[in-house]
């Protein structure tokens, strides 16, 4: 997407193929900063104190990362165990994540069948490629699925404006490119469709307020920065027409786990007889789970992340501390937000209701849990 | 209630009865601040910019500006209109609080009751002082009140602890004394009930961050800071007993006007079998309405509170931008709870279901709309 007018994917390889390059987004808004990362080790690093975030961008990431780690452990006389390891690591970076664990898995499975080393390392560079470019297609369709549906509701506004309400950031800077949540808006406004974006803020880390504002600015789309309490104030009043999300892990049921406070906008939705959508692409499906309230994991966070907050002063990045310096703090990454409370998932094939059996008729090939 | 080991009240006249002084809450946690008040102008300019806030003090901060106001009154030779101007200023610096309001007119009433200027400006002394013992009072019964419901649900915990969610600052802060959301608290704490308070940090000025979690540290109860997003997670995994929070104004059928964001946390608790509680001093009643979400105005305050997030740094209080600069913001101030989500209220005179029957059965004197 367009970042000052330049087209940008949020992960690439430099001309010979050989070290990653990402767009660090903790600089976000404020600053637009691209990182090189030549190791496992800065990888990881990427990954757990979110240089990138997002679940497709978490996948690709880990793809890229593998290969990074056949290329160092190449030289070891201990390939096996050597990229075992950093495999490893590069999956406990983000635990609550699905995607990063599915794109180590198809990498290993890939490399496993390569013959030599030198083939393996190739095969670990076309399958990261792979991961990166089909991720970008899956939310190029999700945009034009979606699209249909924001098309179909935009209708019954009668020349009036659609507003759509996010969460936290399901944006191009959270996969590849296009987006998840924000694909279909992508779409629809390209499409000429009146409309806006109220954007939540999504604390603590206000990915909403920094990344989804920042990439709807650059597309010159119309939004609004509220609060994440502000959301169900805008139902009740009819100034909300649709809630799109996305998703960090769905289960086979149509649970999803997506960024802290999805689950309250959720809810406020539901009352409010507002259609509530998640768009994921079908990466981000955990099929052996059903349960999503009891079964998947939540990260907890550092607590300095709610104690301190960070933005821009007298042309600076700071950081203010807004509690007491003596209150405890917890932070919890993400919630459930369980699938009677859904309208629907908008995935790469279509869009589905958000259950068992509506989620298999468009995955059949996932009728048995893996 | 304690600052730093010392009693005091948030409002209050020097010895002579002369100027009013205030804890300017701006300051907190981070610097503990009184401010003197001598003038009218300046009561409006701490109401509107809120030096001070929340119910139970606005109405206190508004008895005591008509007092300042019948002093500046008396030598211009124009008693009645410029009290009359006052008292609309004062109605008018906070538009959603309806204390004020209540404040202004018992005023007006008493001192129009009285003979001489002279009495007049007794009149409003003594009526500013009876209103801030009365505020004071009510907490104390509030508390009273609220005790036996949370030893009841204690009592269920069988040793465990009592986990108390709230949102925004119903503390002391916003009363003269003991506040309405945490008079229960203080009181169970001090009867020797296991408890901790999760606390809403209350986006956009972080009230429940900066005001409530320096209460609980000054009186050494143990909380927790989590964002406005972490609720329903809490309540979604059992780790919520009970909801309280203040209103800003309730209606005759018990719908509860309060800091953007409780609605949602309302949802949550009646999703989870959460017991939802709302305490409040009748003062907070608005007589006149029944239906919340129609009838009630809701402020809307600067975008800038969005954009900008205050906090210390280096030793300084700083303001930080979150967003791109060029984004826009809007800033809700207050969603309506209706009353189909509140388990009761809890009242100076005992707690009630939130129905306009239950109510009058507390409030018979009200059964006919003022």
């Amino acid at each position: 997407m367009q970042v000052q007018g330049k087209n940008y994917r949020t992960i690439w390889l430099d001309e010979n193929n050989e070290n990653v390059y990402i767009i660090d987004q903790r600089f976000l808004p404020h600053r637009f900063v691209i990182e090189e990362i030549s190791t496992v080790d800065q990888m990881v690093v990427a990954i757990k104190d979110m240089h990138l975030r997002g679940a497709g961008l978490l996948g690709a990431a880990a793809g890229y990362g593998i290969f990074l780690a056949a290329k160092e452990a190449a030289p070891t006389g201990d390939f096996e165990n050597v990229l075992n390891i950093s495999a490893k690591r590069i999956c406990e970076a983000r635990p609550t994540a699905v995607n990063p664990e599915w794109a180590v898995k198809r990498q290993m499975q890939a490399i496993s069948q390569a013959n030599s080393i030198e083939e393996k390392i190739k095969t670990s560079f076309k399958t990261a490629e792979l991961i990166a470019d089909e991720d970008a297609e899956c939310c190029r369709m999700i945009g034009r699925n979606g699209f249909s549906l924001l098309k179909q509701i935009a209708e019954t506004k009668k020349g009036k404006t659609l507003n759509i309400l996010t969460h936290c950031n399901a944006g191009w800077l959270a996969f590849v490119d296009y987006g998840s949540a924000t694909a279909p808006i992508y779409e629809a406004f390209s499409e000429g469709i009146d409309l806006h974006v109220w954007v939540d803020e999504t604390r603590p880390r206000n990915q909403g307020a920094s990344l989804t504002a920042w990439e709807l600015l650059n597309q010159q789309i119309p939004h609004t920065i509220i609060t994440d309490n502000a959301g169900g104030y805008l139902m009740q009043q009819g100034m909300v027409d649709l809630v799109i999300t996305g998703a960090d892990r769905v289960t086979r049921q149509g649970d999803a786990a997506n960024k802290i406070g999805t689950y309250l906008k959720a809810l406020a939705a539901k009352d409010n007889n507002v259609p509530f959508y998640v768009a994921l692409p079908s990466s981000t499906f955990d099929w052996n789970m059903r349960d999503g309230v009891k079964e998947i994991p939540i990260e907890q966070r550092d607590p300095a992340e709610i104690k301190f907050v960070s933005g821009l002063n007298d042309g600076e990045i700071k950081e203010v501390l807004i509690t007491p310096a003596d209150s405890a703090a917890a932070n919890y990454g993400f919630d459930i937000t369980p699938s009677r409370l859904i309208n629907g998932l908008i995935t790469e094939r279509g869009i589905c209701k958000a259950n068992e059996n509506d989620i298999l008729n468009l995955f059949p090939e996932k009728m048995q849990p893996a």
